[in-house]
């Protein structure tokens, strides 16, 4: 099917400025609740948002594939886009005619549009989808070149299965929540270097994890493989993701059977999923996979995708300050390609499952997507603006991330993921 | 609140002989489907299944603390469980009433007798949970010991954290299947340790683990954690749980994040939740622990449960061998324990979330959990009853594994979890 919806030339009655995430172009899917109304699903546009239950409920959105239900009523996105990215696909393109600026059903209702539309700010929003299973890989080759650089040998930073294999583990659903809600300093276990006992307090190297996460739609059956070639029809879009992480209780949780209490108190997600088909502009070649990936892992043409991404540090009462920028396109290992190897075994997926890309950093300092690489392990501790540095997060500090794709005929935005880190409680 | 329901000299009108898994002391939980019905939950007595919505839309079971939604007309028991243990405890003791010899209602109302009750063989049992997370321990001392004596260091086998803290890692919830649905051998990644290059194929070496699973009820808020004293009451019950596991491509695949393809293409477990408070009887103390438990860890009282398991393994066509004997009293670290570690960190439970024991292994060779230490990785092959032998589970091969408590009065069974492993696919 034609993405009309991605027509650069397209404007819409709704105004916005070149600068803002959400042009019609992109109109991704969220949910989020009003004031004195039920939870339901909504698009974005500039600075507002559009209620699909409303626009379902006065048939705007017939011939997409949809039930007679309305499934846009509902606090999470899990049932819609368990119809796959077919009817997704239909919805959007409505919406993009509805939205356009010589389109006059929507435009010239009055009451409609009143009932239908409403400032941003007017809405609370929610996790968009109920996370089923939620997985994080580690496919950045610089990340996991640091780590090793750091944690191992640096002659053999890299592990032996890194360059074979999307390596990945299972993560926390429960405690994946969405931008603004605040998040608490782990208590937990750690052992210094040279303690003879472990000792037990909060976190003393809370960190972010720059990532980004896919979010699956049309499931497969247990024992049925996803091949590669296939794998993009199974995901709907993407959001933006911190990975908080306890790097103190890590190093000492994780061997053998990997990170548990450090990574599962807390992950921030952005509140719009924006399509894989509004990302199919700044569609790009990944970087040369050296051993060539075995042909379960095999792809042709290009499935990374160059989307601008950053994290600032606030801390409280002060200006932010930017700590790193750094790109998607840096992925190693394509979203297609982990979703093929997560389920060669035939391991099955689920609508609303999401899988993390693992920390994404870029070749150079300024591009690194952790606090421990930026800060290369403490020993490099960054200034803030009003005079005190980091080389972890601080109680009180808020942590932003934004993401954008950019050419010369349209901007697509994440909008943020924003959280601030609370003290420990408890203690 | 008394258990009524396990008053050891309670008898029954429906008939049973003394080595039922089902006594009226028992009264498990589970969901299923009749031919024409739509899924409900179930109580099982002897070979008899009760049917709940049946019993509870005849207003038999008032009074529990249940709403006027019938949460027993739907497929899983999460509904029913979110209400907590004390809700659960009423409704059993209200079974175990309506059960009684000398009780009337039930006994004597011969339409609603025929409409309630059915022979177990008449039902297909389904998951009685939708599994939201799934967290696998690590808690049996025999089973770390070989497996660190087996792959590293016979003189250390345990690694510096194992008594400290109750290892465990995320699994995938997705591929947790119930008692009877076959499994197919995952293809995937594995490296002989002396290849140059690791091969794509269908896994050599797929095992069993001996498990038992727990299931939470009552949920915590996230970054609220809850403290071992507590922790019982928010465990509703538990189920046998075999934990499949593909060695070759564990060892390949799990530096430095656990284990992953290795594991999630299968979990199954038994239909029916043994209920905490029908286990009351069968409370024992857990092993001494030493270092002592840190105060987050540290628990009053016998927490540990001698529940008796056991594993066979049926080729095809032939019979069943018993391969193991083991019991979950067993485990260093209780579930208590298991989850008051869980959530010291602020990380949320959920109804329905499920959490493997690890492979629990006793002190003799008999009474090893897995197929990897009966065998001791291949070095002791088992013989079977029809001239072939195991080093691990063959294509066709089905694993059966029981559990049961018992005493001088009582004995309470938890039925079994059957699984056919079947060829592996698409290659």
């Amino acid at each position: 099917m034609e993405l009309q919806a991605n027509n650069p030339a397209l404007k819409s009655w709704i105004e916005y400025g070149p600068d803002t995430d959400f042009p019609i172009q992109n109109l991704p899917f969220g949910t989020g609740r009003k004031q004195g109304q039920s939870a339901r699903a909504f698009t974005a546009i500039g600075d507002f948002v559009v209620d699909l239950a409303v626009l379902f409920e006065a048939g705007m959105l017939a011939d997409c594939g949809l039930p007679a239900e309305n499934l846009f009523e509902r606090a999470t996105l899990n049932d819609f886009i368990s119809l796959g990215r077919g009817v997704g696909r239909k919805v959007r393109n409505r919406l993009s005619a509805l939205l356009s600026a010589d389109h006059a059903e929507l435009r010239d209702n009055e009451a409609l549009r009143s009932k239908a539309i409403s400032a941003m700010s007017e809405v609370e929003m929610l996790m968009p989808v109920q996370v089923g299973d939620y997985t994080d890989f580690y496919s950045s080759i610089e990340h996991a070149t640091n780590v090793g650089t750091m944690f191992r040998d640096p002659d053999n930073a890299l592990l032996p299965n890194w360059k074979w294999l999307p390596v990945g583990y299972h993560g926390r659903a429960s405690s994946i929540v969405v931008s603004g809600t605040p998040v608490h300093r782990p208590l937990g276990q750690t052992k210094a270097p040279d303690a003879a006992e472990p000792s037990f307090g909060p976190s003393q190297r809370v960190d972010f994890e720059l990532e980004m996460a896919f979010i699956t739609c049309t499931p497969n059956a247990l024992g049925q493989r996803i091949k590669p070639a296939d794998a993009e029809e199974h995901i709907f879009g993407m959001v933006l993701f911190n990975d908080w992480s306890a790097r103190d209780m890590q190093v000492w949780e994780y061997v053998p059977l990997g990170p548990f209490l450090a990574k599962n108190f807390a992950s921030s997600v952005s509140p719009w999923i924006v399509t894989l088909d509004a990302l199919e502009p700044f569609r790009v070649a990944g970087p040369e996979q050296n051993p060539a990936p075995m042909p379960y892992l095999k792809t042709e043409g290009a499935h990374n995708f160059d989307i601008h991404l950053e994290v600032g540090i606030a801390p409280q009462g002060s200006e932010e300050k930017t700590v790193c920028r750094s790109n998607f396109k840096y992925m190693y290992w394509s979203m297609a390609q982990q979703l093929a190897h997560h389920t060669v075994n035939g391991c099955n997926i689920n609508a609303g499952d999401m899988y993390g890309s693992g920390t994404i950093s870029g070749p150079t300092p300024d591009s690194y997507g952790s606090m421990l690489e930026i800060a290369w392990k403490g020993t490099k501790p960054v200034p803030m603006p009003d005079g005190s540095e980091r080389k972890f997060i601080l109680d009180n500090d808020t942590v932003i991330m934004r993401g954008y794709c950019k050419n010369d005929q349209v901007r697509i935005g994440f909008g943020e993921v924003r959280s601030q880190l609370l003290p420990a409680t408890d203690y």
